[in-house]
């Protein structure tokens, strides 16, 4: 299934502060450890093993995140795990790895991936990344798009012709920013819309034509930096790579690509688990609606996640709660404000608790 | 104000389960710190001092929390922190130190003072139980009552004659055990009851009389034992004690002793304390009715009780909740539960989790 031009760029630069308190600068989102004994980007390295084996993914992340992803992921080369200098949203990212790439295997094809959604179903996941890759093989720009369950207003979405099904590939009419709820059910009731889910594909000469033509300067940048390994690279990096222009591959290139194509997924069970919320929506619960991690007790509790290390939670009539603790910090939420956890981050930061970020 | 024959007996042997889980059997209730530095027990002695220096304070706990107390309480000579055997109620353990305290000094004169309750006017309540003292010394048996502020149907009643006021003094007509809401209505209606706060006061040969001549079981007992830190004293006790009648003072001798006089509280605030709920409603609050020991961040979070040591606590969306963070054990319960937590302990003691209790 897989073949020696296929590679894997994971990004995995984000921070994830709807986690906190599990969520730090050095111990993001993708590599907690939400469902079962691995974290989700180990588990996005395993379950894209039949196509692409360790040894072919690339990772971007940050400086506080990279030794942790390094030891998180011993077979993947660590020369191949790269800390950005800079937080430069993906178009810079991309490129990077795309130029890094087509440098040693001119023929290479990419697929890139997020670091810290789910997939319930990785047996129909193969499958379908196995035909992206086919499909950007003949040098198409591939879009990986997931039939909306609701009307998201956090995710961007994809806009097809009419009439298409689960598994088939079309041309992608536009490409859509995150959408107010009025237009999202719009977007949902048209059937022409899927959510875009962060996954494409393409051959990495394909992808710097498209940059080139569409964002120049990026390009330039990156062509000025030495070969990768090299004994300047990582202070040319550090020195070129802020400089870059700060957008998304989205809006930098895709919104404005030629011979964009669309396969919209099968039933694959994607999931961004965007908050507390999510995790606790994937879990099995306890007849009255209680989930979570850890050693609990409950009395007249209901509909509660919990997530303790190390020691018992009782939780005593108390309904629809969040309940996350670690050794510093302790978060109770109302479970309807799980989106909202980020602003304590945000708190924390104006109160300049360093410890606790 | 004191003389030197006054003597306090302060009962230390609870366990608060309802302040479960900062309270546990080694750390109970009483030598817990709710309100600033020190814990009710050792506020208890420092109230008392005026009357009663530490010296001549007597204490009767368990042996779980002997060491603990006799750390917290330096000045308090050792051996007068005495653990029993067993828990037998209120009546062998008063009759204990009445007797070693009669052996040692025949005109003496004892109060008995909860360990757990805290009294928000001590330059109040001094002259109070300078007043009892002086009553007691007439051979009276002399019950402190705390004017009800509502219809608790937690505590014990006394009944007095029609008519007194704050600070006077009145033979008491019954004591009434805790009476259903109704009952507990009419009580406070009639203007005739106070609640019982179990403070009382006597002359050492008049309680031993009133035993003697109610429970001559529990006194012969008492009588067998050989002099108070004497080699074999120890050992004798360990023996006898736990064959005394469990019962209460109240039940076994005041219900139906001669001579007895109440002392109506002047306003001393006193609070037993006897829930989170209640150290939570004894704090002072932020504009969100939101109050704790411990560092916290709240974001739309209301009438929340925390406890937190060594760590912040974030509070986002909740309303009206009871949080407290210990090392190995968390409690998150609706306040209107705090009265349930007790049912915690008592599902781990079900599930042998005797490292949480």
């Amino acid at each position: 299934m897989t073949q020696p031009n296929y590679y894997g760029l994971i990004l995995a630069g984000g921070r994830g502060t709807r986690f906190w308190p599990r969520s730090r600068r050095a111990r993001a989102k993708q590599v907690l450890q939400f469902f079962g004994e691995s974290s989700l980007i180990q588990q996005t390295v395993d379950r894209l093993r039949p196509v692409l084996p360790p040894e072919r993914i690339w990772i971007l992340t940050n400086a506080h995140l990279r030794d942790e992803i390094v030891s998180q992921l011993p077979e993947v080369p660590p020369e191949q795990i790269i800390a950005e200098p800079a937080a430069r949203n993906t178009a810079p990212a991309i490129g990077l790895a795309a130029k890094i790439l087509q440098d040693r295997d001119p023929d290479s094809i990419m697929g890139v991936f997020p670091s810290d959604h789910i997939i319930l179903h990785p047996d129909r996941y193969v499958p379908l990344v196995d035909a992206a890759f086919r499909t950007a093989a003949e040098g198409r720009i591939v879009v990986l798009g997931i039939e909306p369950r609701w009307a998201e207003t956090g995710y961007g979405y994809i806009e097809f012709p009419e009439g298409l099904s689960a598994g088939s590939t079309a041309e992608v009419l536009s490409f859509r920013e995150k959408p107010d709820l009025a237009v999202a059910e719009q977007y949902v009731a048209s059937g022409r819309f899927s959510w875009n889910a962060g996954m494409f594909f393409w051959r990495t000469s394909v992808i710097l034509d498209e940059l080139r033509r569409q964002k120049p300067g990026i390009v330039e940048l990156l062509e000025s930096l030495p070969r990768f390994r090299s004994a300047e690279f990582d202070s040319a990096l550090a020195d070129v790579f802020p400089r870059a222009e700060e957008i998304s591959i989205d809006y930098a290139v895709l919104e404005h690509a030629a011979n964009r194509a669309g396969l919209i997924a099968t039933d694959i069970g994607w999931n961004d688990v965007g908050s507390w919320n999510a995790v606790y929506e994937l879990l099995p619960r306890d007849p009255d609606g209680n989930a979570g991690r850890g050693d609990a007790v409950a009395l007249g509790a209901a509909g509660t996640y919990f997530d303790v290390d190390g020691k018992l939670v009782a939780l005593l009539g108390v309904k629809d709660l969040i309940v996350v603790d670690t050794p510093d910090a302790l978060l109770v939420a109302d479970r309807s404000r799980a989106q909202d956890v980020g602003k304590i981050v945000k708190m924390l930061e104006q109160r300049k608790r360093d410890d606790l970020l």
